[in-house]
């Protein structure tokens, strides 16, 4: 094909890679979630809806982007992990970063309908940034710290609704209430205020979204097949990875 | 809010900035459109469904970032050109190129059933990269590098699908009886063979789209309003720019 | 040659460039020059000897990489500026920044008894930094502004001394006399307590050190000449630029 | 101190950091040695006087730069492995590269004249580039690949200035007999033709240099003390690695 005379502009553009050997974590974030949320009327402190979108997408982002091995989500995130060895776009930050990045968003458009019983009334967007892990260890600790983050954060929620919802009180009340509590303190208020187990609540809410992405040989076409697996479990402790040894295929 | 032991691994992140004082472009471009243009019957060698989808989603990133001041689109790709003292998320290069991104593929699908009469049967994706100019001259000449750009491929895909769709030649033939042609060869083919006078053809397929972006002081609002303009003209001589002072407004 | 089969470990290198177009200044900095000076018995505020030393390695730098046009020296540190479309190692970075230092390190040793009478009692060492400028105006606010250091540290440090030296104030308590003074009172109490008219001090001191380089064909070798000529003028404002149109030559 | 008005130029500066938990190699290399050592009068292919003097110089970097753990060494590079935690300059880059190449390059110059019977000829410079290693078996990969490389080079060397200094040849010829050998010939070589078994040369020539760092508590500055052992030994196989555990302290 023919070439102007501007094309030297095309040398301005970088290519970052990834180090090599490193674990890659690209983790989309909503974009003012909580305005969004808001409009579309999000059951609180958890809206099963939502999270169930958010797994949708994510499930269609690992159809598509084979190389990816494990995800974990909760609220309006979620982390992709991929392996540890992806050549992926030859490893290119931004490539990579914004191709997972459109894909969410696309399905998150898509499958809407599905799980909404109203159309959306604005658009949702998502940002993403790529973290690189180099161990296994500290791929673990990255989990770990998004689950312990959902842990937190739900807690606080569902005891700020509960005082909102049942307890009467104001938003800024309720905040006021819980601002100086620890774990035990919002785990205290729930039983004996509002009679609500926290241990009892469903796992998604308390334990956020794993998605286990397992390749399989396709004897029909040439690409391998993913098998994905959707669960709600602890991912701190040392069981879920016995069970599953994801990271020791790839040992430091 | 309580933070949990595993918290240390957010120190991973790496937060890369564009350079101040350089012009930042983000440019999107379509992830297999070949296929996906296939898939869903777009007319060829130009769409106008498709073609005006993707300015319908280009407008949709501007009026949500309104630090965006212009943009230029062809086929499946569209560059958005920012203001070049933005301090938009302190000038980040991931938050900015996922942002663009994700509202740009988002929008696709909102506005999807606005241009075809049938559903999408599958999730359009995007990329995204960030590229810095340090000068206007250089950031002229990327704009220019981009039209010609459409002009080139224009061409080249105006001939192929003639000699296809009226000269009923099979692609293989069709791109054989081009590949040593030069512009002026195409222009004769179209002419004598099929009765088409290249330069008449609407501007929207030679010269693509220009959005400009105008602030305005909002009157209700805080945030100012922006205004966009739509443009199928040329770029690339000096006249647009005479008459839109855009790049004047931050000399070198 | 023979390659080893630990010789993937080279692919983990990366090789960052500096954006095309711009402007490359690398400043060294002496490293615990305040350690060292007092160990040489550098003479306060302002020791010929050691400033003409960093000067002949500025100079030693320069004839050996001629992409450098420019450099400004005052007190311990040296900028030194690329002709804007140097290619020198691709534009990659390390490698540009790490031959400047090292290049500066070994001559300020060579030439260290050119100077001094006494031998070095310790190894001196510097850091070196890479910034890139995208315009011409950046670029000389750069250079006004090393000046501009040059001058308030050295208005600050000759009425510190001249408290100490001819005062008789400990350090810290003509450090305290000047803690909240502006320039003209300290210019006053120079010329009123010492009778130093500020002004009248050598321009070298005051201004600082500009390098200017001009490559010459040279009839015998292939490789251009380099002129090099030491000035101790004023750069902030436009009359230098006049006389030497060093950045003109390549316009934004 | 005042500021001038031009300080907002001091924002163009980036801070790039070296990725944590990843091991740190700066490595040095001689610019131009080959010249540098003919005008130098270095014996060929080993001389004992230049090794020394780089070995010195890389004991000066370490002297003065506690983090670094380990070094090693042959023909014109050093390579110099921080302790993985090190937070020396917060881990920039460019502070870390441009000390390390500094210290050696004046340290070079320093030592000289204890090594060399006559003075400089020339102004000796080295270029310096960082690596990141993500874990301990990569890092020792990273050393073995150095080791390799001397092996492979002072095989060829011996043999190479064996064929011209014993042999009679010229270099284009020593050359030309060896380029089609593998080791083994190159040993047959040296042995059949000029009686030298390869493996009795010693094993500063064919294993290069290690550095080993141990810090001390010192009993009477607060800055812990560095002991550095000097050593010619193989450190491609476990046993080197399990007499110094360096890299067992920092598990992956």
């Amino acid at each position: 094909m023919a070439k102007s005379k501007f094309e030297y502009v095309r040398h301005f553009e970088e290519e970052k890679k990834c180090l090599k050997d490193c674990w890659i974590v690209v983790r989309i974030d909503g974009k003012s979630f909580h305005k969004f949320t808001k409009l579309h009327d999000y059951i609180k402190p958890n809206d099963d809806r939502g999270l169930n979108l958010m797994t949708k997408s994510a499930l269609s982002v690992m159809e598509n982007i084979k190389d990816i091995c494990l995800a974990y989500g909760q609220s309006d995130e979620y982390s992709f992990i991929f392996q540890r060895n992806t050549q992926l776009y030859n490893r290119r930050e931004s490539k990579i970063m914004t191709y997972v990045c459109s894909l969410f968003s696309s399905s998150f458009v898509y499958y809407w309908n599905n799980f909404f019983e109203y159309p959306l009334k604005s658009i949702p967007s998502f940002d993403a940034k790529i973290i690189l892990y180099p161990t296994n260890k500290k791929l673990r600790d990255y989990m770990s710290w998004r689950q312990a983050d959902c842990h937190i954060n739900n807690l606080y929620n569902t005891a700020f609704w509960a005082l909102i919802q049942e307890g009467g009180l104001s938003p800024r009340d309720s905040e006021q209430r819980l601002c100086k509590t620890v774990s035990s303190d919002k785990n205290e208020i729930l039983f004996t205020e509002f009679n609500i187990n926290y241990n009892e609540l469903p796992q998604l809410y308390r334990k956020g979204t794993v998605i286990i992405s397992t390749k399989e040989k396709s004897e029909i076409e040439k690409e391998p097949k993913v098998i994905l697996s959707v669960q709600h479990v602890d991912i701190i402790g040392d069981q879920f990875w016995k069970e599953h040894p994801i990271l020791d295929k790839y040992p430091d």
